[in-house]
């Protein structure tokens, strides 16, 4: 594969994007859970899980940063510690996602505690993590390139759940309010860093595999998530 | 907890024993598997992600060694890595599933080139690889403790399998009736390491959770196996 012709940028970008047929709107349960067939329990099962993955994305960010020798790659890079952590007490995305929780009935410090986490949710997400630690910084911002295709989502996701879930809390949505303009600026920058510092194509390849392994992590979320409550 | 008073050397042997309960023996993929219900296809599934396993345990093991100071524990040890890998080609726990494999009618070389493991067994077994490599080497030892398990649970599948799947060729089952004899001793050995290591509360308690992680890690691979068989 080293020999072969590096792709040109509008290439690559072309074949990330196309990627997007791998990302988790297409797993049965998030079709199901958009169609309004999940049970209040199911979704309450989703956003509990999810919790877990939210509650690493610092870290995974961090271990990013640790790997990357650019100034001003982690000067942009750290923002995203700041969206998730906040700046004070009650503030930033996992506040939010706890806020969340409320309004679909859970109990945030139970949510907190991490007690309805799934292993193979847990397993996922740590394989996230470990990757990001363990990878090129490249491959880790190529991971991340899901938010390409997820701000589309999270608004169909306000429309869907307003429509189908009348019992959730519309305060609840401020997660992905919130989310929504943030994640639409970081994936361009991303796109523009990937296609910037993926200039072998064996980088480029290392690039792919890792937007491609991304998926499998969300999808096998979905799949934990699912096949709990096939089992319930 | 820390102030908590150590258990006797017979009662953390019996709290470890009661995690049986936790073992994927109970799993409804394991029973329906022992109890004739699973199709070729199945048991397939079952062989060819199970290899992904197999094929990690000897780096687990070198984990465990590489974080122990105790020469003679390391002596021990290191046996397990000879008993996967073999002294030479065609011989070791790894080759005899191959040749499970090819008995139940997988392609040895599609199963060694991994295309059919799936990510969420991936995901979990490399979450265990992990754990032995960051945690203090007590409790990749005590996560192996599944041992006390499987001795019965092998000898139970054999005679299942026969009864059940007379599809299977005979001179698979090698790798069961090699392991058996070589997992009982392994298991009494890591057991006294344990009981003699783990002496303050906090140890112990460590070596539970770690016994009950190393089946959450099972579980999880039969999750994955059951899931994807139902969305077949």
């Amino acid at each position: 594969m080293a020999d072969e012709h590096p792709l040109s940028r509008e290439d690559l970008a072309a074949a990330l994007r196309g990627l997007s047929a791998r990302y988790w709107d297409k797993h049965p349960f998030h079709v199901r859970l958009h169609a309004g067939g999940c049970s209040p329990d199911e979704v309450r099962a989703w956003v509990a899980n999810r919790w877990y993955y939210q509650r690493r994305l610092s870290q995974k960010n961090a271990a990013i940063i640790a790997n990357c020798p650019l100034a001003e790659v982690r000067r942009r890079w750290v923002e995203r510690i700041a969206f998730q952590d906040g700046s004070g007490d009650g503030e930033g995305g996992l506040e939010d996602w706890l806020v969340l929780a409320e309004a679909v009935g859970l109990d945030p410090a139970e949510v907190r505690d991490e007690r309805s986490v799934l292993p193979g949710v847990r397993f996922a997400v740590d394989g996230y993590v470990n990757f990001c630690r363990t990878r090129p910084w490249t491959e880790g911002a190529a991971a991340a390139l899901t938010e390409l295709f997820s701000p589309d989502l999270m608004a169909e996701r306000i429309r869907a759940w307003q429509r189908h879930y009348d019992w959730i809390k519309p305060y609840g949505f401020a997660y992905f309010e919130h989310r929504i303009p943030v994640v639409q600026r970081d994936s361009e920058y991303t796109l523009s860093l990937v296609l910037e510092h993926c200039r072998s194509r064996e980088q480029q390849d290392a690039a792919l595999a890792a937007l491609s392994f991304k998926c499998d992590v969300l999808r096998t979320i979905l799949d934990t998530v699912d096949y709990a409550g096939l089992r319930r």
